[in-house]
């Protein structure tokens, strides 16, 4: 049984490409994040919700003030990676809901009363955006190192405000000399899927 | 500024890709199903976590009892799709970590003692690979239907365990006649990414 999409590309997303943890100099630009984003920006959320908020971490004052936030396994990479963007869930992502579900417009009054509510599905459909971003990077010829080792809170104080929960921090750029471990060992299909 | 993917990837599996709400009877076989978990179970976890787990539903006493739990809006499409998946967080993955993570054999350790961060982090791993997921439904040439209207409760406790949290259902087929509204438009590039 073979895919539609081609071993190629295929490679390029999943089989070859690796979470990076060390990057050349090569710069990515912000014309590389724009070609990422206007792919990605299509991966299906709940209503369209679109959560997803990305801050791009490009000046070294905001490198460092970032770096000492990264769980100290996690600080080299930050500190070296050719650009470094936190992905963040936008809670009052509701208010852009009549923008973005306009066929259903009591779509943002589900979510005008309950923060928890909004909470949630922010996270989950940010979350899921994170991973489109994540096989975007990699679709641009780039490798991400994706990072949760990190103090949450202490990067939502220095670079976001209440409305907007940091979810992870990826390192983007051209993977440079030992950039990854052998790949560790995946589950076999019979330990994931089961059938009712 | 160009991606390395090719365009005909990148159509696949976002730009003509959509959310369908309705299928055609071409059934969806478990070769299918193999392909996709064999293509995407490559897509990172923090420390190789892969808490995603997946139930077939494809008895029609289970997919009946699967509806009953479904949001009105989804119950349709979810009784007529080839082929419904729950996804679902594991969240005891730990106990899989000396064989996933082998190159640092304290890793199950961090997450034995706390169930709460075991919690948060098989949530946001499984929603990445639930992402990876759907991208790969898309790779095997058809169309994912995934849906957050129902109740979770009820899904846990009818097709999981105490151990599983259901993140989402997912119907899985060819597209239907009619099978998705006209596109919604998506935020600006200036509206999701800001600079420091």
């Amino acid at each position: 049984m073979s895919l539609l999409l081609d071993p190629a590309a295929q490679d390029l997303l999943f089989r070859e490409a690796r979470t990076a943890n060390t990057f050349t100099d090569e710069p990515v630009t912000d014309e590389q994040v724009q070609a990422i984003y206007d792919l990605v920006k299509y991966g299906p959320t709940s209503l369209n919700q679109s959560p997803l908020r990305v801050v791009l971490v490009r000046s070294p004052e905001a490198r460092e003030r970032l770096v000492r936030h990264m769980a100290e396994g996690n600080q080299k990479k930050t500190a070296t990676a050719p650009l470094v963007a936190i992905l963040a869930a936008d809670n009052e992502f509701h208010e852009e809901l009549p923008q973005l579900f306009p066929h259903f417009p009591q779509a943002k009054d589900i979510f005008a009363g309950d923060r928890g509510v909004r909470e949630k599905s922010a996270a989950l459909n940010a979350t899921l955006q994170a991973a489109y971003f994540i096989l975007g990077i990699r679709a641009a010829g780039l490798a991400a190192g994706p990072m949760a080792g990190l103090d949450f809170e202490g990067v939502q104080k220095e670079f976001l405000d209440d409305d907007h929960t940091p979810l992870m921090v990826v390192n983007i750029g051209k993977p440079g000399p030992e950039a990854w471990f052998p790949r560790g060992p995946r589950l076999a299909y019979d330990d994931v899927v089961t059938t009712v």
